[in-house]
């Protein structure tokens, strides 16, 4: 980040955006009483009047960080957005695109002529490039391609190879390198040849000729010793090392164990050919972290919040659709019971406690089983103890929500054997929904799944129309 | 992290945390077979057989990270882990402790004496002593207290003072300050001086004579400058500082933003107290993650795996305790219209469609409006923008989910009105879906509240209750 870059904490960047705002609506509203305006004054007004609200909102973006003009950027309509962008320094635009949502992303992209891109992208490293190129037309990234030199095309080539969720694709190729046969002294003066370092360098690379990996040295180790002492005998030997290969997932979970700020990474061979850093972790972290809660409400990916309703319906049809087909399943089984019901309407009323007391219960233990399993602590012994436990608890609960509930029926229905089945039949969805809560990711899993996706639905699904067979049956079978 | 610890990737983890596993069964092997036994041979087969697999695991836990430790800590039930915990060095206990879950911690403080309680606490710092301290029973807090030096009591304190979710907090007291008139070269000599750095020590604190924060020296630019240059003149003055006070989301934000490794905390007046490094960043940025996966599925707290069935009930009770309620409330709403339901029992089977499909909608209204409002992107103005849109989507797939389960309600049950009223029904209930996605979180912000929290119960009660209503009611005005 340079020197002269403004940082802010949260509620500046609000007050700055309401300024943006603010400017942007008095452009707007010049902007219309000069279109009202007709005759040969027209361009005299607009060339003064108009332009100085965007002047000055040029001014306020200016010294600010890309990230901050990125917020910014996401906070407003696509009209407003599409008018601060091109206010942007055409060198600044690459960085902003990195740090924009996908779908915010998309319509900045549609604003740009494609030579505007290709220098936006040219401002690039390989490994941002790689990062945006799945976004850009393929004429622009071949325009950009040629640009490069031998080694940046080598890094873009290999960067854009590795599959988005492993180590290949947050690495960057920002090392600094030093042989083991050197002195501290060698190793300072040799960094005071930089005009600066590649951010995050909390330690430097030990190599040998044919760019094998053999240790690596801290910064804080370069700093505390003697300058005459060889980087060979202060270098660790025993670090975390990346393969491209590697997921990403695995790379965080090192990083957060072991505090790291940055980590190597190694061909098969032991050349580094890269670096992870911890800034490209926590992104990666916080990615992991929303893409799960969207799918957890079943939405494809993040919307842009000013996209059209068009975007947001497509951006959710296919969850509706999933949930509209078990919906329509659960409904077909209690059409089977249509008799029963008839002659004890009750059961209309009692059946969807049955059914969602179900379904949250299920949800309870399939989140705890899916985290067990993505720490990697569950072993196939430790399965069977799980499962006996979430029987367990269900029995319990069963008889402790499901007693009330039939004490509740009783009481609302006045019969004792009606009370009786709904007890009984809490009891055993919820035994269902604990089965279905640690079978369910196992078998996932199992089969080479992601264990957490799509759980929730199908134990909903299982709960719903189980919880409706188990009770519209019981009922049939003993009330009737 | 000390230079003889190994650093392992998952895999070898699973492998150790197997070993672990197999060095542990065949102790409990053996004591059976020693229990079996009686007579005066016992001891004697007893010390020499017994321990070989015990000195075997110790000898395999000794060179591992705490926080490796800790994982396999995890992952073993409570009696192999009680085993396991016996064998660790008790000058690592502390850090092990800092490492595990909340409930896992647990168990291990229960089986540990008071000596040892503070003979462990004893090892850490005082932000980390702060960390552990909720958990450690007031005895062991005293002692350790009364081992302090005045700094360290002052600090605990203070770490101690802060709320869970604040800056203070997160930061711990590991900085290396400097003047602003000296120069590089006094800098590096000073450094030269320490036998490490604290981790993560990625800039040094430039400080006046009262402890007032000029500026910051990065590492990255100490190294590539002349030695003879002074730090007041090198030292960025543009830097993110938080407060203790300030929220810890906050500054992960800005960690985010900024790419940053750390960053000063002041108090108001301007003096240098501590520094929140990326670490703690990202620890604080998973535990947010999962809390907020635990807390949507209704788990209170992260569970041990192997924790009795009877915390686990206790874990997942309040959560089912609400649902009743508001299933409750539902059934009754449907109890209300049983007159109905008896002269079309097709109603039954239907409404649980209405219900269902009102909820996920709303999930995913809401998903998207927690999301945008934690963002810091929702203005007065946008929410409007935001209503109308959501209600947009609703009314778009009322018609075509609707117009489809209307045309099937039709369709098997020979009932064009039916169908009329249930493609109207499902239209009014993703309106209401789509004003609550949208309301209760402006609501719960407006008066304070965490609007992520509780939201998907309220709207799907609200969805099921409003859902029968309407599908219900308008079948009794239509149809009867």
């Amino acid at each position: 980040m340079s020197e002269e870059t403004q940082l802010t904490d949260t509620e500046d960047l609000q007050e700055r955006l309401a300024e943006v705002q603010t400017l942007l609506a008095r452009h707007k509203l010049v902007e219309e009483l000069v279109h009202r305006q007709e005759g040969p004054r027209h361009d005299l007004v607009e060339d003064m009047v108009h332009k100085q609200h965007l002047n000055e909102l040029q001014a306020r973006l200016e010294p600010m960080h890309p990230a901050d003009i990125a917020y910014i950027l996401e906070a407003l309509p696509l009209d407003e957005r599409l008018i601060a962008w091109d206010l942007v320094k055409a060198e600044r635009e690459g960085e902003i695109l990195l740090e924009v949502s996908d779908a915010v992303r998309e319509t900045l992209i549609d604003s740009m002529e494609r030579t505007e891109l290709v220098a936006a992208a040219e401002t690039l490293d390989a490994d941002e490039l790689a990062d945006l190129a799945p976004d850009l037309p393929q004429g622009v990234i071949d325009d950009v391609f040629r640009g490069l030199s031998v080694e940046e095309r080598e890094q873009l080539r290999a960067a854009m190879s590795y599959p988005e969720d492993s180590v290949g694709s947050i690495m960057d190729f920002d090392m600094v390198t030093v042989r083991e046969d050197i002195s501290l002294e060698v190793v300072l003066r040799y960094l005071r040849r930089f005009d600066e370092l590649p951010d995050h360098t909390d330690q430097l690379f030990v190599v040998d000729r044919n760019e094998r990996l053999k240790g690596v040295l801290p910064l804080n180790i370069l700093l505390v010793n003697e300058v005459d002492v060889e980087v060979g005998i202060l270098m660790q030997t025993d670090f975390v090392e990346l393969e491209p290969d590697d997921l990403a997932d695995e790379a965080a979970k090192a990083f957060e164990r072991y505090d790291l700020v940055s980590a190597p990474v190694v061909d098969p061979e032991g050349r580094l050919v890269g670096r992870v850093t911890v800034n490209a972790v926590v992104d990666f972290i916080r990615e992991e972290a929303e893409s799960e809660q969207l799918a957890q409400a079943g939405l494809r990916e993040e919307e842009d919040i000013f996209a059209s309703v068009w975007d947001s319906v497509k951006n959710r049809w296919s969850w509706l659709a999933i949930n509209l087909v078990t919906a329509f399943v659960a409904s077909r089984v209690i059409g089977a019971f249509e008799d029963s019901i008839e002659k004890l309407v009750a059961l209309a009323a009692l059946m969807p406690i049955v059914a969602g007391i179900g379904g949250n219960s299920g949800n309870q233990t399939i989140t705890m089983i899916v985290r067990a399993i993505a720490m990697g602590q569950v072993q196939p012994d430790a399965m069977r103890r799980l499962l006996r436990k979430e029987l367990g608890v269900a029995t319990i609960n069963g008889l402790i929500w499901g007693g009330l509930l039939g004490l509740a029926a009783w009481w609302l229905y006045g019969s004792f054997k009606l009370g009786i089945v709904m007890t009984s039949a809490m009891t055993l969805n919820l035994l269902l929904a604990a089965s279905a809560g640690v079978g369910i990711p196992l078998l996932r899993q199992k089969f080479g799944a992601d264990p957490a996706i799509g759980g929730s639905v199908m134990i909903t699904a299982l709960t719903d129309s189980g919880g409706f067979f188990i009770f519209l049956g019981l009922a049939t079978l003993f009330l009737m």
